[in-house]
């Protein structure tokens, strides 16, 4: 199932992390990762770190924006330890595992998106992600260093893998249609603030956050296909009696 | 409780992990750490991988023997990803945390012990622990980074501490707005349904199940108050159009 998974690292500024994160990963058996903008890569520094993980970092895919990195991802995990603004719903490492290997059991692509080193992701990258995980820790001290993030993931993700091959496989229950990807939601996002704007309901130099809390609410519904395709429908209708005075 | 867990580091080779120890240990609230025969203690590469967490190093205990570091402890832990003498008890990093936890609730004395980067703990150093911690990871790549391994155990117990602090499974964060009556959702279904009506999507002869799909989509959404208000308000903007030939 770990196949499914991949980590993506945006614009990671020290090419050590990058090899720390490569040798934490394979601890854990995950090989997937992604690069976004990364600053110096490849790197002999990362070669070093990476300590025999050589094969995780030979076969990164370096993409130029976060969108690529998770477009055909069905389920997209921003990582943060901070709590920003809207409360979105936030899950542990566990919970997030829990999840991702659901996910990852019925073929679905899964991303965890680690931001920079100093400053962690910027909201409208976390707001390319449906969901959040943060890392409980010490309030006076939040800071995990990169690979030690990944790390606790990456353990999570294998734990969770091993419980369930133990047991029986995870089930959930089965919606007749597939979940939509990243980039379907974000098509659907822009079409109903197109719609939102039409109707007057949107004010794009007062946005009040709507959209924001638009991509939450479709977040938290886990929309499939076939409701995509209403919502799509709906903000096509009414877009459609513009030209019907 | 965690006051009572130390990590004891033995012949640790690279100052810079033993920097990066006290960073993970502080991230998650613990502050002990033992240091049996360091070769390079104090060292400036250590203060900048420690991030912030100085006071750690500061206050570090540096010890000739492990049996000195360990001397006055009711448990220890012995840590490796390898299996040893395999009639030894192992325990998981979460069962770890959790007996240590129930032995520091009773002011007992814990330590992990972690060996050197290369080789770990010599059998010797192991005999002294009367309980064995294991990391379960990849069997073909075990190597966990010494840092790294520190940053597994203290996040299980910080965890663990978080989880017996609350007495429950810890959950996710709440949302500020509370959730919606059934009452309140129905009203906003039928306000949708006229809605879906008036651009000449929804017609009732043929009603194509929209709106239990809709009710379903709300459900799963699991709306608070706000987002019934923008919903709301994005149907009254839709209807109030069609007094606006």
């Amino acid at each position: 199932m770990l196949q499914h998974i991949r980590l993506v690292l945006v614009e990671t500024t020290h090419p050590g992390n990058i090899g720390a994160v490569a040798r934490a990963m394979k601890t854990m058996g995950l090989s997937r990762l992604y690069l976004v903008s990364p600053k110096i890569f490849p790197s002999g520094e990362a070669t070093v770190r990476a300590s025999g993980a050589d094969d995780i970092l030979q076969n990164a895919v370096v993409c130029e924006s976060l969108a690529e990195a998770i477009g055909d991802c069905q389920r997209v995990y921003g990582t943060s330890t901070r709590h920003r603004s809207l409360d979105w719903p936030v899950q542990t490492p566990k919970e997030a595992a829990q999840c991702a290997l659901e996910c990852a059991s019925e073929d679905e692509e899964v991303a965890f998106v680690f931001g920079r080193e100093s400053s962690g992701l910027r909201n409208d990258e976390l707001d390319l992600c449906q969901w959040r995980m943060s890392i409980p820790s010490n309030p006076e001290f939040s800071s995990l260093n990169l690979a030690a993030a990944v790390q606790v993931v990456s353990y999570e993700l294998y734990q969770g893998q091993l419980t369930s091959q133990a047991n029986e496989p995870i089930k959930r229950e089965k919606s007749a249609e597939r979940p939509v990807t990243q980039g379907e939601l974000d098509g659907l996002l822009t079409h109903w603030t197109q719609m939102m704007q039409e109707i007057g309901y949107y004010d794009p130099d007062k946005p009040r956050q709507l959209t924001r809390r638009m991509a939450r609410l479709f977040a938290k519904a886990q929309i499939d296909v076939s409701e995509l395709n209403i919502l799509r429908g709906i903000a096509a209708a009414v877009l459609k009696r513009r030209n019907v005075p």
